[in-house]
């Protein structure tokens, strides 16, 4: 049995990664030897019709034929899919696989000629700060909390939720994150991103008071021209937040427009909401008066928010201060409003604001929900991708009755619900593995491959349940950890995860780091977190590799990331079963398992018998994570991958 | 066993069929009561974030128990999907079906709250005529035909590739039309659909060189008044046929546009594109040159096109003429050329233009590929849905190696491929019902239900071969004629379809109506149209009634038309197979078969027998088509259906 036919948007099929409007570029696609398929057409739809172009045989090798077609980029995102025909007729492979009926075209392949993402986006390996809670320099002691605060001691419990959680103030400030970069350096990121820093009446900062300074209980606009400096001094990139859907209520712009109904302030909001009262009404987030919403059909927003030669969005992008980019709060949100749909017209805008103002910025949109149809559109360059992502691992990894670990305490009674990130009724479901794959692949392939792989994975945030709350265990902390340093898309740690820190929601895990607390971190979390993002740092296909499935059953997944400069074999298991016997790996690991960028003599047939993993250094199946043997293949060139569980395993072929 | 869950967009579950925007309307869901659904949530999406409401329980059957929300309108379409919650956790209910996994808003069930189309196009039954090849009236002969034509007797064999194809001219004209209208009477339709009747160069007329007068060839303004009075007489619709993307190279607008560089014709179309050659550059259909392509970036074709006091998508609508709509043809590309993507707002501006002119026209479009991004933007009313019912159907039953009827000459080899409508390499595939039925679930998912409803079902077209080509026999044409007449969506008859015509592609299919020959005619089928358009006239649940399926197997296709006054039971076999069992159905028939509209004591449990169907007139099981014996019971509750095939049935519930 070969690996099914198989096509994605990297490198190894897509040689042109940056295609322009109007180029025609080359698209492959392999196809197993032993297989059908006899005839490969690829179809576009340019300008709304079909039009088919037959492919021709590239090359082929023991295993596969690889066969390639010229595509013309006729729209700025270009559809393509396969059609490959075989003795019993045709089926389609498009993004979500492949399909034997017909099928519209939203599940497509797609070029985008829009300008790409900065470089360095691709390589980024991002740390995410809720600065009240990561470090206090010692200037914070000097600082009189504000009127709204409720002072904390750094071990005050965090309260997830009650009338003082936004309230609660622990007084972290930026020179406090500038302090604890090595942390960062040991950890194995090079991005930092930051909630956001303007003043604001809260600890969470997203009901910004202004957008013109940084809140002075951080430091001040200083304190970030000293952090900014610290992490480019690494060769490190920075990144803000910034809330386009609402302000705060004490924001300058919401107060002028409330105090005075003729104020050019006043068309920068929605007032005068029919919700009864005698109140003053205007639209909120989600209801919450001290967010008030911003219309973005107002010119004026355009102009403030944006468009300025001194904006907000433009200011700190620049010198001294120099974010590389800007992840936005609630982009889902922004500009949606019953009949008003101005969401695609604002990403654009910012785009193309943030990309004027500095050619290599990143503008990552904030999506909890479904977010396939905001991506792909000259807007945001990718998203956070909590719905195929986070939510998928979270249902395949949550803790149940077992306990794997049985020395380990459980931080919450297996039972009790795990809450959904957006308030699914009865929170988060366990789920099998080829349930959870078919969730990843129903988002992933709405979208494309860049903006896929563009999007920021993560397991959690200051939005959410902690993984290790979620998952029950360091076990399985270290499964989640594994498939976020390998899978395509950034991966973002939550600070804090990498300690094995715990919280039963979004605002219960703002946990301020236990840094006087050494003996209380999970050192074993830690060592895997630094060797998976180290993993990851090392190897270029777990950055730019294509993404194949190899095998899933309820507690597997096994998953190839192929690269033309060498190919992981990825395995994740919750939990133990039997071992998993594939047959039909690719060329590369056909014979002796090819050393990564090696020129060696791989695609030879399997004569290597059992005991043919080679030990040549730093490739032929030897293990890269996890400590399993090295992969070794049988006579017949099967591969058995050991079933102790939960257990994460990443081998170079 | 029950029948799934289950939630469509009729009346039956969602009894506000026009939602204004800002409304709270209830939404109904019918679940099983064997099943373990314990609670029931409806999920909305509105400004981009989810939100649940909990459901209650409405009311209770023997069988099944409606659970009831209140919905809030909140965006112009707005997203819904129902959480069924039971033992083993939630699962959701969306318009693909139930599905066990998390997956991205597309198959949500939609609210619309754009201005419904009109009451009248939900009735209609249409016949489409390519007016050349209707028929000739007397005042014909004394035409002289044009410079472009190859004059053909009305017997002339119609070639369907070559030279001569576009210029085969036979003479039929608008008085020919008016002059059969008994023939459209005898068969059942209530509206008729005009293939273009504007001067131009061709025999399909879809090259205009003028939009502003009726080809004299035809009778000029004059025949076409008397055939719209003659159809409004009859209490019948008219629709024409415009050509939004491109128009002839004949048309005023083209030549001025191409003898002066300055002229303000000019900006109407794609000049000086980039194709080579000494020729004048333009872009245009499909590369051919007599179709010049249509620049909707131009201010100055919108005005002309459609906002102008009398332009032409204007005027036609008007008395004398009083059109009721437009069939716009290629749509799918119009206002779409590489980045160009004015295509909805296009839509938006004609079906405005069209509403302001009269509010009860109607707006369709021509797509021959994938509309599902096209709809429900407050543009186009409905699709002619090639993709989701005409592809699949000729899949379903295109011909084979079997001939049912060996009498009945086969026109076609059984092995010729049958080609399909937009070209895919191999023509048309032969499929199973599952793989067809698919294919139709997963374009009807990504529309409203409205949209569905309101789209166009074809068998065929002047554009496609004929249905009897296709199929190869009566029998199975009259399965085809069956599904176009029992399914939700508007049917459609190409003219001479009914009679038994046969054609191999879109042009061949153009035959001359054998008014003259009436051996030739295929009464049987004619009678099994005329019988089939009857029955869906005076029965309201095919034409308002949701679909539910209800027993899909490789050859056969089982499904209910359910509405407040009555049901209907649908049954299409492609071959003759085992009868099959149906167990579950629902509360209407689960005791004496309920008559339609009656008021009867339905809903008792089953005590009726093995002899339970009731002879009562007009339901209570009774065939309404096809011939088979009354619906009876067995004590279990459950009925067999019938065995043989090919066959099309219909009973009343």
């Amino acid at each position: 049995m070969s690996l099914p036919p198989h096509h994605d948007g990297s490198a190894l099929y897509v040689p042109e990664q940056e295609p322009a409007l109007g180029q025609r570029v080359p698209v492959f696609v392999r196809v197993p030897r032993d297989g059908d398929v006899r005839q490969v057409h690829v179809r576009t739809t340019g300008d709304g019709e079909p039009r088919f172009v037959e492919a021709t045989v590239d090359r082929r090798d023991d295993h596969e034929v690889w066969w390639r077609a010229d595509v013309e980029v006729r729209n700025p995102v270009s559809n393509y899919r396969f059609m490959l025909t075989g003795k019993t007729g045709y089926r389609w492979l498009n993004a979500a696989g492949q399909i034997d009926h017909d099928v519209p075209d939203h599940g497509d392949f797609k070029l985008v000629s829009h300008a790409p993402p900065p470089r360095w986006a691709r390589d980024a390996l991002v740390y995410q700060i809720f600065p009240d809670r990561f470090a206090r320099s010692a200037a914070a002691d000097g600082r009189t909390p504000p009127d709204w605060a409720v002072p904390c001691a750094w071990d005050t419990p965090v309260v997830g939720r009650g009338p003082q959680t936004p309230h609660q103030f622990y007084g972290g400030d930026l020179d406090g994150i500038t302090e604890r970069l090595d942390h960062l350096d040991r950890l194995g990121v090079n991005t930092v991103y930051l909630t956001p820093v303007f003043p604001a009446r809260s600890n969470h900062r997203y009901d910004a008071a202004s957008f013109d300074t940084v809140d002075p209980l951080l430091g001040g606009d200083a304190a970030l021209v000293r952090l900014a400096d610290a992490v480019r001094a690494r060769g490190w990139r920075l990144i803000g937040d910034i809330t386009s859907n609402h302000t705060g209520d004490a924001h300058g712009w919401f107060t002028r427009a409330l105090a005075d109904v003729d104020a050019p302030e006043r068309e920068l909001y929605y007032f005068d909401v029919a919700t009864g009262g005698g109140e003053p009404t205007y639209e909120s987030w989600n209801g919450v008066r001290s967010l008030p919403k911003l219309n973005w059909g107002s010119a004026e927003l355009r102009r403030r928010f944006a468009t300025d030669p001194d904006s907000p969005l433009r200011r700190w992008l620049r010198p001294p201060y120099g974010l590389d980019g800007w992840r936005v709060d609630v982009a889902n949100m922004t500009g949606r409003r019953g009949a008003d749909a101005y969401t695609h017209e604002v990403a654009r805008l910012l785009r193309e604001t943030v990309a004027q103002t500095r050619a290599d910025g990143l503008l990552l949109a904030e999506h909890g929900h479904d977010h396939t149809g905001d991506l792909d559109r000259d807007g945001w360059h990718g998203t956070m991708n909590y719905v195929g992502f986070t939510d998928p691992v979270w249902s395949w990894l949550r803790r149940d009755g077992t306990s794997p670990h049985p020395g380990e305490p459980s931080h919450r009674s297996a039972d009790e619900p795990v809450p959904n990130f957006l308030g699914t009724p009865g929170g988060v479901r366990r789920r099998d593995a080829p349930a959870v794959l078919a969730t990843m692949d129903s988002f992933r392939s709405l979208v494309s491959w860049r903006s896929y792989t563009h999007s920021w994975q993560l397991l959690g945030s200051h939005d959410s349940a902690r993984i290790r709350t979620v998952v029950g265990d360091s076990a399985r902390q270290e499964v989640a950890a594994g498939l976020l340093a390998t899978m395509p898309g950034t991966p973002v740690v939550f600070a804090g995860d990498e300690l094995g820190l715990t919280g039963v929601n979004g605002e219960g895990s703002r946990t301020p780091m236990p840094w006087h607390r050494p003996a209380s971190w999970d050192v074993g979390t830690f060592a895997a977190y630094r060797a998976l993002l180290t993993l990851r740092r090392d190897t270029p296909a777990l950055r730019h590799g294509g993404l194949r499935w190899v095998h899933v059953d309820a507690d597997t997944l096994v998953f190839l990331r192929e690269a033309t400069t060498g190919a992981v074999l990825v395995l994740a298991r919750r939990a133990a079963g039997a071992p998993v016997r594939l047959t039909g790996l690719p060329p590369g690991t056909s014979g002796a398992f090819r050393t990564s960028g090696a020129s060696g003599a791989s695609g030879a047939s399997g004569a290597s018998g059992a005991s043919g993993a080679s030990g040549a250094g730093g490739g032929s199946g030897e293990n890269a994570y996890g400590g399993a043997p090295p992969l070794r293949r049988a006579a017949d060139g099967a591969v058995t991958l050991p079933g102790d569980g939960p257990t994460f395993q990443v081998w170079h072929l």
